[in-house]
């Protein structure tokens, strides 16, 4: 017990983040029924995974969880710095992976091109669509093809990464019509059964979300689509947001920093719209869908949700839950195995369902 | 907070029962380099699941998880309370899904089978093979007949539930022993492929570790199997012993009843035996897996390293993860659509996978 004693600064200044943030809406819940009471807690790191998701899983707290910026120019500032910092790690990786980066624009929109030095012969004529994360505001630019650059290079797949308009200046649905642009231009490279689409957290939302507008304006459907631990629900709701709080480093609690930036994107339009929340779409028809989280995952809720949702429906769905990974752990080094690992099942999953 | 301040007692009640308990042994772990410190939190029951789980999930902790009796007849007498109120619901249960019981003997092994009123053309020559949970002391006689009825009634499927023998009397390898010899003997009723094993908690354990067996005895293997929350790892490994402990309603926490029943078993082996802790042997050639677990169990991540390990292997592996259940939430109530729709689920998965 002598860590407790000897930093109770730490302790006592995370409750006190928590209690200043107004950490959950559960205060009116808190005498309701069945309601459970888990005191505090220390959770070491697991060692149930290699040596580079431990270092991920240990981080400390994201620095800006519950940074919330007063003006769109303090906005833009912080999402500069860190799309400054991410692209800083980005060249290496493409060596690593033999992924070549050239920008686009596509029908107007500005996209990336990932193409790996060995496309197999299976994966010459396909193509992927990738949305990149951020909580809708964040990864412009160069900074949101880090996924994009995994998938291609440990599928073997040309990657085409949107570079989508983001708030404060684009609100909703500017980053799904730049999304729906380049997947309708992508439909006349290839074959609509031979696109995958991809994407995480936000860009999770959005690749379930393409499906929906896909569906609502009659057009040819993606032939599988890999949507990780995706942004399904804006409202608040799913268990997770409330068991894995301060569990989870990236996004650490409902109502955070992400949740302002997703109220952002939708600009005041109703958080339950299937295209801002689209765990309440009808997903009849949907293709093929690999999903992924964490067991440490604030979005965990919402990614088995999904799961529920199109099974109910009928569609073809897989899920995979990380040991002990927060919000997107597997994309966070290329060099832990387990990134290798998702990337590839990944790939394998479309590989079986794309056409060809 | 005027719960907080209205019930001091229940607060202090449980953290005092941790730290009398020797809660998770982390005391040592405490100060290590990225141990997330998290705070005492409240956490309702979500509205994302039906009303009837809502129930199942609000329960408050299990009156036993932590009583330890301390003979072999306080044990024996422990198991029996427990068994006689789990055989009171079973007559309605079984009336409702339409499932006829019989008490039988195979070679010497006392099991139950199971038959619902229709088996559809497609099952009529197959059979599952079910092993209850219960920490492998639990669930002895009828008790241990539940999930097996829920099976047979929601799959349409004959099930030959085992009734295999427990401690204090009866240790390692006996249950496993049982097992084999009821799977072996349903081996000459059907071809093997048409043989399905579905366990869950210690019965998916013992699921996991009756397909080593079997590959070990060079014996066939079944088409297809379902270990339900698996206890695949004795040895305290897996991260959400830590991050769900107090959240999970049913084990509540590593180290309590369930673990120290599991080491009755053990009887002094060595926890990582693959026999015992399945997660640590080879499950190549395993027939196609489908695991379910819950965001709030304890097994969730023994659950979801079991599936690593499987897609490791090359083997076809499905993972569903419930929202919101704690251990093994979709068998405690037929009514509950979260119930019909895994069986359902489970029911598609060797149906598609078993051999006619």
């Amino acid at each position: 017990m002598a860590a407790v004693t000897n930093k109770p600064s730490l302790i006592y200044g995370i409750a006190c983040a928590l209690i200043a943030f107004n950490f959950p809406p559960l205060a009116a819940a808190q005498s309701a029924a069945g309601t459970r009471e888990v005191p505090a807690r220390k959770i070491p790191v697991p060692d149930t995974v290699s040596p580079q998701m431990q270092k991920i899983i240990g981080a400390p707290l994201s620095p800006t969880w519950n940074v919330l910026p007063k003006t769109s120019e303090e906005w833009k500032a912080q999402v500069a710095k860190t799309a400054e910092a991410a692209v800083r790690g980005l060249p290496a990786m493409r060596e690593a992976l033999k992924v070549k980066l050239e920008p686009v624009t596509i029908d107007g929109v500005k996209a990336y091109m990932l193409t790996p030095a060995v496309i197999p012969a299976q994966n010459q004529n396909r193509l992927l669509v990738h949305v990149h994360g951020g909580c809708y505001v964040n990864g412009p630019g160069e900074s949101g093809t880090s996924e994009a650059t995994m998938i291609a290079g440990f599928g073997g797949f040309k990657v085409l990464s949107v570079d989508y308009r983001m708030p404060p200046d684009h609100p909703y649905p500017a980053a799904l019509d730049d999304a729906m642009t380049v997947l309708k231009a992508a439909q006349k490279m290839v074959p609509a059964k031979n696109i995958g689409v991809i994407g995480s957290s936000a860009g999770g939302g959005l690749t379930l979300s393409m499906v929906l507008k896909a569906k609502m304006d009659k057009l040819p459907l993606p032939g599988a689509i890999a949507p990780g631990t995706p942004m399904s629900d804006l409202t608040g709701a799913g268990d997770s947001f409330n068991t894995n709080a301060m569990v989870d480093n990236v996004l650490v609690a409902y109502g955070a920093s992400c949740d302002v930036r997703a109220a952002m994107y939708a600009n005041g339009r109703d958080l339950k719209d299937p295209l801002l929340s689209p765990v309440y779409g009808d997903m009849s028809g949907f293709p093929p869908t690999i999903l992924n989280t964490g067991t440490r995952d604030l979005l965990l809720s919402n990614t088995v949700r999904v799961h529920r949702k199109l099974r109910q429906a009928g569609v073809e769905a897989a899920l995979y839950v990380h040991e002990g990974q927060a919000h997107g752990g597997w994309y966070r080094d290329y060099t832990a195995p387990e990134a290798k690992e998702t990337f590839e099942e990944i790939a394998k999953f479309f590989d079986k369902h794309l056409g060809k």
